[in-house]
């Protein structure tokens, strides 16, 4: 006990340079999200309070672990609020569908103006693998096609959807789409398959 | 011309947290670089002497496009060395090779002391899109098929080799394979497929 309580201690002297979000909830609105954000995340709030869905919280390092000493989750590892990944996801244990609400800011541009292909490669194993884990339980990415339709403006709000398709044995397949928050543009799909871990 | 000095100078105040970075190439050695990085660095320099390898440079905004005031690139949005993306590429015009030279920093994580997927995908995509790029001109991303097969370690050094294998009107083929920085390790490969801009 007296040996996590150090680790806990010298991990909040390493990241000082942001230590009162140790254990910030990232999936919360902030003041830089846009209204079709907002509005898409209070809509996914109403639909969960019956049950259906449930908000997933998301932190900046993995500290429930102690292993995520000096270390960030690569979509929270800016300090500023807006620049980067803005987003939140939620899920719906009976579909098995995890959405995430995604507004790409400043920070991640390719071509000029708009979100670079990689941001939304992350954006994609992330929903989906979140999918998978909360359906699973742990896996790990094992391939990721993914097919870019059109460009993505940075600061636009985007609806990210996932869904396990198939679990055979270890394997697990799963889909993604990525819409414009009201669902007109198809920017990009994907499909996955992650493997669950061997215990 | 004056209008041009303007907006840099304009520009230039909005990004003052970085005043002295605007034209930086992140593509140089710095402190943070690990023994193997520096030695792979050092050895694309060598091959480079007789013209067949050429640098590639690596800025964090789009500024010579003028249009990236408030923005950054993707790879290079954070404002610390050794955290996030340290990486130098070096083309091959013969060989229609971009090879990249990357260091994954703890700032990268997806599973505990691990390089997110999509940091892979990342890495991927500029490898091979700036492969493209030098090679058929202005791209965009169409398809990217990843088969992760072994994790990427945090702080490692990784060989990015990506080929540019076919050409078909404005479909540009690549391959791409990332290894550990002495070839033990397969970690991942992907193919990928861009669109030449329609100009």
């Amino acid at each position: 006990m007296i040996r996590r309580c150090g680790r806990l201690l010298h991990k909040t002297k390493v990241r000082s340079h942001c230590p009162t979000e140790e254990l910030r909830d990232f999936g919360l609105p902030n003041a830089t999200w846009n209204k079709n954000l907002k509005d898409l995340y209070n809509k996914f709030l109403e639909l969960s309070k019956n049950g259906s869905w449930k908000r997933i919280p998301s932190h900046n390092t993995i500290a429930h672990h102690l292993q995520g000493i000096g270390k960030r989750m690569f979509l929270r590892n800016l300090d500023s609020d807006g620049l980067g990944f803005e987003y939140c996801m939620f899920y719906n244990k009976d579909e098995r569908r995890m959405v995430c609400l995604f507004q790409p800011g400043p920070y991640l541009e390719g071509p000029p103006g708009y979100a670079h292909g990689g941001c939304i490669a992350t954006i994609i194993d992330s929903t989906a693998g979140a999918g998978a884990v909360y359906t699973c339980g742990s896996v790990m990415t094992a391939n990721l096609n993914i097919t870019y339709f059109k460009p993505v403006p940075l600061g636009c709000t985007l609806f990210v959807d996932s869904h396990v398709d198939k679990i055979e044995g270890r394997k697990v397949y799963s889909s993604c789409h990525i819409q414009s928050y009201d669902g007109v543009i198809l920017h990009a799909e994907a499909s996955a398959l992650f493997i669950k871990a061997n215990h």
